[in-house]
């Protein structure tokens, strides 16, 4: 990988998301061994949106890379109250860190970020725009448990906000993936990613009912159907209570079935579920800390 | 002492308590020697609520043994505000650190955690319920100062809502310790509790005025009476300004009196009493550290 | 430098400033070999007012130099707010670390903190008081700009209100400088403030315009004018609006003319003049960094 900044997923070539992953899995394999690999080194965090598990585990990431960590804080008490532009505070952040994470409710903010600074840039989420470490640690997921190849996945929920689940199926085009869309047609996926994913090639159906396609599956994706995008509560209820998952529902299931989710899940996956071999949710969060320590280790010795 | 988390008091045996103090003095003596115990090790901090001395202090103790902490942050910003569950939380701050020090509103939230994770949790207060590691420090602070055999010590103050009093008259029926509690009618020992130090054959006395029990005394522990528990303004100025202590009303106590304090104090103490030897509320707070490192050493040790 | 505690510019002498900036310029030359310069200590944050740069850059400076940090957190969740004394904050915070940083909206509060405690105490800005750090970085990067020496430096914008200026100005005063102040009449510098740079022999003028002096100029301090200072929108706008600088200001000043603010800017200085040799701003803001780490440094090494 020879990349200055990570902005989004589709910079990467199936070639750089492989060496992410294999760093990953070397990390996984023994991170004691990277524990002074980066000693010495500062990393600022600049989350102008909240955030629990992206900003917990970049900094953890950093940390168990034997560096360390400074945090603009909330937005609410930082300098951007004054009236500071995103430019500005970027090159004052320049300063102080190595490199810099950025979380940003407006698309393109990472983007503009890295025009102005020379450390390495990290889109840790830039509002309806791209995760991009987000989909790397989705990718490793898929990899350790089914597989990138002959994958067959479902990926249902919220198709039409979910800037997690555009960024996957795109990225996914790189792999000899079938990807299933599951969601009420109200929350399909938005035309132009289904533009974007029949133009790449990629191998893709729609449906409205998970139970259609079930069987085939190595891997469910569930995203959360959030409660605001409904005007009326009962609608609301109806919709998102069929693509609610319990332990009953994956009796169709291969065996070998994974079950990811982004979190945080509110009752899209019944807790029963969690003690089954399917659930990989908790360890799918858990991989954000070796795959950011890879991404952060690559960035870093580039630069 | 063999245990995986460290959960409420009462689990704690007298010669587990020993050994936590026994390390915690051995701490204070060479504390740089523990510099680069832990280096390596990352600790998550979910303060549900807000607190600044006991995650200042666990921040500290941490630091001091050479590790790392990442911290959930404000639970405004976070997950939870989602709708995420406590179980879901702790699962994936659980991949994140090597342990997890968790303050939570709601009584019995630290035992549940624990039976989600694999990590040790270690309760730093959950509502109503326990506050075991500010008990190990009250301990080591009165054994520093008086010893914890033949102990005569007072506990004045809100006696009835005050957690941390609770917890410390339960401990102290492990030692050879008699218990003087001076409060208004209105904030005695719960019911239950005076029942549980009474079964436990505790030396127990309840008192109105400090003056009957002063001179007696080998410590005094002060606690706050707060406002809001009182319907009334008048009523509660009335009321706490008997259990409000200075300069002057410590001329009948012991020369080698340690008044204790939880902190933070209002109008309990009068400043003057800071300059005076009788005044340890500042080397308990500080306490705070060693005895966390003891603690958070012992843990992580064992597992 | 022999200081127990960093509570005024005022306090410290010609002397002691080189000797911070030349311990600055060291670290700059070659920070890596300041990287485990103070491995083992812990600076505590005790910010009573946001802050992002200060915050941030002293975070980071503990860091560079090997240390960890903890911070009290936002007053607003903090142990102030349950009617906690600075005094008493500042005695518990003595306990977790070798120094402590304190920003407090009033002025007098670092000086006061410093009689309570045995560590030693930066002052990072106490209301309309003193921010003596920030002085040191801006006369850091005077020297290194333009030399501090037969300098020519013009001071714009609000300098009626601005605590940085007042300090910045006062501190040249132990130099070869000559000072012009550029503002509207309203924001004059306070006649204090004149008084005692007349009284200390400073070379002193004033003025409205720029134009006035700007050609003479090795230095131009350009300061934000807050809208809050005018009861009218109107009348800010007009004066502010004189008081802004874009390229084609800069037309008459020398080629050296090195351009500092304190940041954040709003409108004070129009973007296209970063793209210029005279903008060193944000190279003054970096220079945070060197400047908070030689003072740290020092203070650390002398308790």
């Amino acid at each position: 990988m020879r990349q200055d900044h990570l902005i989004s997923a589709t910079q990467l070539s199936r070639d750089d998301v492989e060496a992410v992953l294999d760093r990953a899995a070397d990390i996984d394999a023994d991170p004691a061994a990277w524990r002074q690999r980066h000693a010495g080194t500062v990393l600022g965090l600049c989350f102008f949106e909240p955030s629990t598990r992206t900003r917990m585990s970049f900094d953890t990431a950093m940390k168990r890379l034997g560096g360390r960590t400074v945090d603009m804080g909330p937005v609410e008490s930082s300098s951007v109250k004054k009236g500071e532009s995103l430019a500005d505070t970027v090159r004052v952040v320049e300063g102080y860190g190595d490199a810099i994470v950025l979380r940003h409710p407006l698309e393109g903010a990472a983007k503009m970020a890295s025009e102005f600074v020379d450390v390495p840039v990290i889109n840790a989420g830039d509002g309806a725009g791209q995760h991009p470490t987000q989909t790397l640690l989705d990718l490793y997921t898929i990899r350790e448990n089914a597989g990138l190849d002959d994958l067959t996945i479902g990926i249902m929920g919220d198709l039409k906000y979910g800037r997690t689940v555009h960024s996957l199926a795109e990225a996914l085009t790189n792999f000899d993936a079938r990807q299933h869309f599951i969601s009420p047609e109200s929350l399909r996926l938005p035309r132009n990613v289904r533009y974007d994913l029949h133009g790449s090639g990629a191998q893709v159906r729609e449906h409205t009912e998970l139970s259609e396609v079930l069987p085939e599956l190595d891997v469910l994706y569930v995203t959360r159907i959030q409660r605001e995008r409904f005007p009326d509560e009962n609608e609301y209820r109806k919709v998102a209570g069929q693509y609610q998952i319990d332990a009953d529902d994956l009796s169709d299931a291969k065996d070998s079935l994974t079950v990811m989710h982004p979190l945080p899940r509110v009752d899209e996956i019944a807790p029963e579920v969690d003690e089954t071999a399917h659930a990989k949710y908790f360890e799918q969060a858990h991989n954000a800390v070796p795959v950011r320590m890879a991404l952060l280790d690559m960035l870093l010795e580039d630069n």
